[in-house]
């Protein structure tokens, strides 16, 4: 938005105040520099910060925008790791944080229905709390909106075997940038009633519409859970033994896979006996009933013992259980402890080049010097891939020198049939390799959806579509 | 197409002829009114059958109909229920039915690719054989395509575990409506770069594009699989055993639920004693390691014994549970063997209204004469609805009465919360009821995408979308 000076403030915000319930709007530099920001690398001072509390008031805001062609990024818990929410062409930061009602949990008809502010974890204990299940699980779960992880049809261990959050979502009330209000599927759980008009909002990271409302779809909570730890001599045996135990009929829940640098990180952060030895680590989840699933761990164990494990270790109550998930949050913030900075991108690669993949960092990092960290979701190729880099946010030169090897791994993605987000988002973060990523028709019929929904380009501009 | 007389073949067929091998191309009577039909009660002569067997071969179909405004339906194994693949305008059936190689079946990857002509039946056999899962299992299996599965996002009785079709599809390669070809997504199974541009296509009934080629995710195949039969005094006891079973934290990878009346047709054809007494029949399936399944299958059974049941049986092996399903594919039959036409509608409702849906229906047997059979996957409250008409084809009065009641039926589950199609899609058999089934917002919004990726409107014109 032009305006006079920097910190002058826009004339039309005067004209959004009576449109508008006044305590809703905020001007003050600190909250809008609060607001313009996310886990990313990036800040965007909005012109001014709407937190609204009704769909009402969304659609009030949307409208006014809509006719002033002010640009308006939405925003939920802002815990995002791409800078999807940062407001990059200032304008209205529109948060949805105050819509946080669960307004309903019901087994009968398998759903939640909830408003977009709801953290992710008050949805899971909720359904928990009743026997039932909501299963996309990002890391940060803790902390993030469900809304937040609709925009980004965010994923987490437990896709491996129960889907990403676009799985779960059965009916959408999205507000259109002229401040309509859509309503689309509902409490059914099959709808083949015209086109996916949901699939279009998941994971368009606020570049279509504001999600007012959401119902989820919820299943039985599987009555017990069980793990087996397993070290390698090398990663190539942790991958390898997912084969295996894919190939063996088997379904985890989880299958997540860590390479030697992060062990390493881990053990000189929490205690060099805290692992047993070995240059890679897996984490194998099942579930199902009580009754039966030790007797399935103890088969699994003497899969994963035929594998070349050097320790096989078992987790057979929800506190043991815990306890290995806390160990792997550990190996993130041990990275974190070395005092660099973990540019963690969620980089994606056919199951059967998860050894290339690691290969590949091993040689990046001599190439350039820069640590490269690999964790993650082994069982679908989806690998997060961290460069720890020194003082990247005050440092040009080691900024420079990031970006450039970053631009060297997203190539290698894109050369590899890979992905370059596999939950995340493209967000900023990503936006100069998304041409690359995807085929020129692709490129193309993103502009014409986003013409078509949003013709004046006033959500999110300056994001991964431009007009 | 206008054409002086209605045998007379329009001048552009000729033109076509020289931008196509002509030995793709049939303009006989018998072959144009054999591809203008589905399993649904319509058909339509197209003027001309182009048996497509390469993705070029499509593309120049299509730059051709782009450029001359020909309409263009898509046409898979023309097994679709609601007359999806009639070309109600006339132009050109492009059948893709000969384009029906597995190309791939990669289970390091976790992916089949597979041309849109492949049986499903075929695709899940292969994968099978190699210890790998296809999940998506509609009735049609044996004989309908991957290519139609995909437009029309099928399902089947093990969504209830394993989810739709859309939730298998990795990538797509599709033929946009002016010939350019669109690739999107790929061999990875998680994908968050840009918009969901394949969900857009899956479930889109032929109306945005054609499917020329298709990545699926594929899964390992459990190692067993059992079930249990049960029979009600009633079918509000099954319904409520379905609830008890899913409020047990049971994830069955099947519930299936028929009523009494299809109950009794199947006892009339198939001989009293085929069935245990009860006006209600449930199926519950349940898969996992054959180690510790049978542990799972007793408890299931204790729980089904406290649930009212007047019989309960077990299915241990594979060849008893062949025989479970293909006794269920008898009740099918046995509706057929009435001598009436079955109407069959896949409404769904949300699951708690399951008895009022079988209520309703007794209620609609009453007032109208017409019989009407409901069952199908209680577990997702997808219950096929079948209205048993005599001469529906020929009697215009049963056929108007038979109409007048499938309104009530319809107006009847969009006003208590349900969907006017499950998997089956809209087609021509529901367009009448599309408008009133969605919101204003949703009806405008299907247009403006409609528009933005066909903009001369030549794909399966005439369908639930109209410029």
């Amino acid at each position: 938005m032009a305006t006079d000076e920097d910190n002058a403030v826009p004339k039309w915000i005067e004209e959004l105040k009576k449109s508008l319930d006044p305590s809703l709007i905020s001007t003050e530099r600190e909250i809008c520099e609060e607001f313009g920001t996310d886990r990313w690398h990036a800040m965007a001072k909005p012109d001014v910060v709407v937190q609204a509390e009704t769909t009402e008031q969304v659609q009030a805001t949307m409208r006014f925008a809509f006719e002033n062609e002010i640009p308006v990024t939405t925003r939920g818990a802002g815990v995002g790791y791409v800078g999807g929410c940062v407001p990059l062409q200032g304008g209205i930061l529109l948060s949805v944080a105050k819509m946080n009602r669960i307004l309903e949990i019901n087994p009968r008809d398998g759903i939640a229905v909830i408003e977009p502010g709801v953290i992710l974890q008050d949805l899971v204990e909720a359904t928990g709390a009743r026997g039932w299940y909501y299963p996309p699980d990002p890391a940060s779960l803790k902390e993030c909106s469900v809304g937040g992880t609709i925009a980004t049809n965010a994923g987490g261990p437990r896709c491996l075997k129960y889907g990403v959050t676009r799985h779960y979502v059965l009916g959408l009330e999205v507000v259109l940038p002229n401040g309509e209000l859509l309503i689309t599927g509902g409490r059914c759980h099959k709808n083949k009633t015209g086109l996916d008009l949901i699939g279009m909002f998941v994971g368009s990271e606020g570049l279509l519409g504001v999600i007012v409302k959401a119902t989820l779809r919820i299943i039985p909570l599987p009555e017990s859970r069980m793990m087996l730890t397993a070290t390698y001599p090398a990663f190539a045996d942790a991958a390898k033994a997912v084969e295996t135990i894919l190939n063996s009929r088997w379904q985890p829940s989880a299958l997540e896979i860590t390479d030697g640098f992060t062990l390493q990180a881990a053990r000189d952060y929490l205690g060099a006996d805290t692992l047993p030895e070995g240059d890679a680590h897996l984490i194998v989840e099942i579930d199902g009933r009580k009754a039966s699933l030790i007797s399935d761990l103890q088969e699994l164990h003497k899969l994963i013992d035929s594998t070349g494990a050097l320790s096989v270790e078992e987790a057979r109550s929800d506190e043991e259980c815990e306890a290995v998930w806390k160990l792997r949050r550990e190996f993130s913030y041990s990275l974190r402890a070395t005092g660099l900075i973990k540019l963690n991108e969620d980089i994606v690669v056919p199951r059967s080049r998860l050894v290339d993949l690691v290969n590949f960092a091993r040689k990046l990092q001599e190439d350039t010097g820069i640590a490269v960290a690999c964790f993650g979701h082994a069982g679908d190729g989806n690998i997060h891939t961290n460069l720890m880099v020194a003082d990247y946010d005050t440092n040009r030169k080691n900024r420079e020198k990031a970006d450039a090897a970053l631009d060297v791994l997203f190539h290698w993605i894109i050369e590899n049939e890979g992905q370059i987000t596999g939950e995340h988002g493209v967000g900023i973060a990503k936006k100069r390799w998304f041409k690359d990523a995807v085929s020129p028709a692709s490129f193309d019929l993103h502009r014409q959806l986003k013409m078509a929904i949003d013709p004046k380009g006033i959500l999110n501009p300056g994001k991964f579509i431009e007009p």
